[in-house]
């Protein structure tokens, strides 16, 4: 799994009991789950259709350094599962993990759609290729 | 269910589909479990501890308006089983439904801490209670 | 009156003081009074004319549950007079009071229209007056 | 009467209607209101006591300047009675005014505090005087 | 250099130290710098192209009370440059300083645009010269 | 230059141009580079002190995924010089360059304090070391 996205806990960020507000890392980790998406699908129309069961592992604290981590186990016609980890950077110490995040790939009227991919792909082999093309 | 706290879908509450941001659903929803909780447990320190899979049934737009019910099928020792109801409040149209939320009674360490509590209480109730000793 | 939205007060409902800013009440005030008044007249575009005086009778600290009422007390041509009670949800010790908030129900070109109502409807009624239609 | 704090109008002000959110305005003119209050009675802990009647004269879309002027018309023992214009910077047009917003100073304990204050003072001629006694 | 807009550090403006955290105060300077200069040139398509470097000086903390100075040097063709210094509005000590940015005047495309400026001038002339018109 | 932390425009992150809000650029800037200070020097107390002059070199829109790079290119004392880029992640087009920015490490008095560190470090290395001392 590759950890990208980072959060720096702040005060806005915590709940009334000073810990990390469980809604706020949902929030983080559908926003990750979307630009992941969006990255993977060449697609904007991408929305959460469904998320697994959610563990509350751990918590943070204000200043805790936290990162998210984003896998795809499956690429479906017209959709993407996904997986998700929450955790401390500094202690590597897992906050959330969801098992399945499921993606879907929208059309211009917001109809499910065919995106035509079967793997990981990364911009820069993209960007490679348009460049080689020309 | 009883349905309260209701919301108005702003500019800020959208993804950049222009349609109410999945992240955003989640954070009133886990806000909504935790202010319920604390007026059940009569205790600030109540933290989510599990959420169960979460299903995006439909969506909303700006200007829409929005309710959040609540209700519990559980008293544990120091947890309390919630489930949950996202809706169009013009249209009753089901967003979200979530089925099992547990909270957690937590004491001045962070400990799970019994809460005591076996159904669920009215404010008005207790305070008729305390009333009526003095 | 019916007080339905709540809110739990979180550090960024705070003021320097470290109480409930006053300036987020009257935020969330205006809120429920544009939304409510979105369910009655069945009209997105109703904005806030007027409000009476506004006395802060007492505050609120973080952790805090909060509970927003709101009344209609007239149905004008075109306008809805709504009063409103902010207080503590777990004391129901009074927050703030404001006995006079006028909405305009809007046209397309933002003119005030008149909207036909006398009284306060409930969903439920008329989604099955509509159903019984069918 | 002077206009200090400028806000420029950004997707997150407005409402759902697409205009400048009424609830936006009276937190700007709170804490505005504290801001000023701070300044002049010299003390960090001064709350809103009262705001009179709210009349809103016109409205601002995305992109609009607005100013916020604030003006004392009364020095009590241990409170300021002020009042508000907010306005469109560029045409001048009055969106909202309020005649009388008291605003109360506190000890460390959160009670009213004379403040020994009796005209508006200027940061600028204090810190000359400081200067000179050194 | 004129000080218009202020600010009152809430919890939702520092970082984890508790101090003011620097990127509010650089989303402050921004918007000042576009607002400043849409009042100038008259024109909401204006961007900042450029900031000179950055000193942070001193910091704030909470409940303390901020000014923003602007001010221009030079009237390009299609641009603007302006300096600006936040500062404690009580004590007047210095948080930043920039002595250099570069705002853009756009037009309906978003090409730069000549805005035909050539000196500061004060909107109470620019109405009384309209009126003076009529 | 690594490239971790990613973010998608939102509508709350747009100036009245509807583009990407330069101040909002500033503050992930600042934040990013908090947190991989606090993350290279294990101490929470860290700084911003100076930011060498920013280029608005492209802008983006709503639905953009953004990537921020930190890389480090000196071990001060107490400091630490990073550079930074902030790029489309789709087009790797670069938005905003900063050449410098000075961190500083401060101890529980809030005065610069050595770190002790001088070259880039992973978690991971120094949780595998610390496993291997037990």
């Amino acid at each position: 799994m590759r950890f990208h996205t980072r959060k720096w806990v702040k005060p806005e960020d915590l709940n009334a009991n000073g810990t990390l507000f469980g809604g706020k890392v949902l929030a983080w980790i559908d926003e990750e789950a979307a630009l992941y998406s969006i990255i993977q699908l060449e697609n904007r129309r991408v929305v959460t259709k469904y998320m697994s069961e959610i563990n509350f592992m751990s918590t943070a604290v204000e200043g805790d350094v936290i990162e998210i981590g984003i896998d795809v186990f499956k690429f479906g016609k017209s959709s993407l599962n996904l997986n998700c980890e929450v955790r401390n950077k500094m202690t590597q110490e897992t906050i959330v993990t969801v098992d399945n995040i499921i993606m879907v790939n929208l059309d211009e009227n917001g109809k499910p759609k065919p995106h035509g991919k079967t793997k990981i792909e990364f911009v820069k082999d993209r960007l490679a290729k348009k460049e080689s093309k020309n």
